[in-house]
């Protein structure tokens, strides 16, 4: 039997997708369908899947067990660039037990009462838990600025309490990972497009979506501010090519397990000896 | 009638106890048995007490009604030194309806499976709400400190985090005010006795209280150090000399009037001419 094509593993703090921090980031310069670093089709990337995930699955296994780290991964992206996608496939093989996705919507009355990281907030990982922000606090300075939701004097000073605020959960002992799923505008118009058209996927379009994509070039502007100004040693921004929704996952897949495998985790040490012990 | 002894009103980023930003506090030179700001007598400031309680609920009253900005108050201070005290005679005119009293004591196991501003983060005011922290986040970086439950190399991070977190919520639309209440170690030695000999409040001493009495330079350090570094224009601190307790009601109800009418409420404007509306 043939070897199956390998995903090429790369340092993190090395990563062609990594915003190295402090750095500015340019969208346009970045390709949306590369797939340089997997050198399969999309066939033989579908099943180079299957291993990750699994090995994703040990290790929130792991994670879980130990109980003292936790792990926030954020999904930020234009409309259909995939972020529910990642989440069913990428997470598919952790236990739902140490697993928490949380979508943030539109904010509620008693959220909209409060300051816009208290929702967010009270949502970050417990100890030993995975959680998954499906949008997060970064709206608050994405759509909130582009429908011009609040006042710039309001909104700009967001970056530093938002760096702040990751910070400070990296302190306290959090591991923060953060994905822009990077898709171009045509790429957009054919997902849409299969959304009308699918019966089964009309749910998930929303007339506003057209709104937003009439504002495309609004949007990438913000997103590069974010990405540019909030991609930190602590709490890191990648961008990653997701026209190809195969190709997303499995870069994806692999930045979480090296960056899981980096909190060298162990299992608990039992305070008995298991060999004394019978069950009878 | 003779007219009651006055108050001395001040602006309170002269104010004698307030603790400008970015000096050195040294508590051992602010007297905590100091009354300079009042002329009367004991008896005189206790109904001295009565106008100002009364002008402070009026204020929250209309805090409430607006709806629109919130007060956060913090108080600090060693056992015995009267936060309880000041949350019964300070806040007494303000209607529950729009006050919350939080009093965090010693982590449970959900909180403690979070970073430490997780639990304090979820109980901040809403719009309209004056909320007053008895015991704070503070805590995290005063016990924990003495009592050496996390290495320095966890909590010396966290004056940085707190600066951040105040300022977010300032500049999200919170008011927020700082007090610690300023007694002597003999003051609270007559206290601490006063709790043992009388019935009705012997259910507030507990022996722990005399760990930390033990520890009290210890905790005279730490409150040093947090106060010099954590008051900021956004979030003042305030020393109150508090060996007597008619006078630091005095002292905290001239600042909260004089802080909430800075903030220049007023009712909100109905969108209905009332001389039009008949009520039938």
């Amino acid at each position: 039997m043939a070897t199956l094509p390998v995903l090429v593993s790369i340092p993190l703090d090395r990563h062609p997708y990594l915003v190295v921090p402090g750095t500015k980031v340019h969208l346009d310069k970045i390709d949306p369908a590369d797939h340089h670093l997997y050198e399969g089709d999309k066939s033989e990337g579908k099943n180079a899947l299957v291993p990750l995930a699994a090995e994703l699955g040990s290790l929130q296994n792991l994670l879980y067990a130990q109980g003292r780290k936790r792990l926030l991964v954020v999904l930020q992206a234009m409309d259909t660039a995939g972020k529910d996608g990642t989440i069913r496939d990428v997470f598919a093989d952790m236990d739902a037990i140490g697993v928490r996705v949380v979508a943030f919507k539109a904010p509620s009355e008693p959220e909209l009462a409060h300051d816009y990281l208290w929702r967010v907030h009270s949502q970050v990982p417990r100890n030993g838990e995975v959680t998954v922000f499906n949008r997060s606090h970064y709206e608050d300075v994405i759509v909130v600025r582009v429908r011009g939701f609040a006042p710039e004097e309001r909104w700009s000073k967001r970056f530093d309490h938002i760096r702040c605020f990751e910070q400070m959960l990296v302190d306290e002992g959090t591991t923060i990972v953060k994905f822009f799923l990077h898709i171009s505008k045509e790429e957009q118009k054919e997902r849409l497009q299969t959304r009308l058209d699918d019966p089964e996927k009309r749910w998930k379009f929303n007339p506003a979506d057209l709104e937003d994509r009439a504002r495309w070039s609004d949007y990438q502007r913000a997103y590069e501010e974010v990405l540019s100004r909030t991609s930190t040693d602590a709490a890191p921004w990648y961008v990653i090519p997701a026209n190809r929704k195969w190709y997303r996952n499995l870069v994806i897949s692999r930045i979480l397990i090296d960056t899981m495998t980096g909190l060298k985790m162990e299992f608990p040490k039992p305070d008995f000896d298991h060999k004394k012990i019978i069950v009878e």
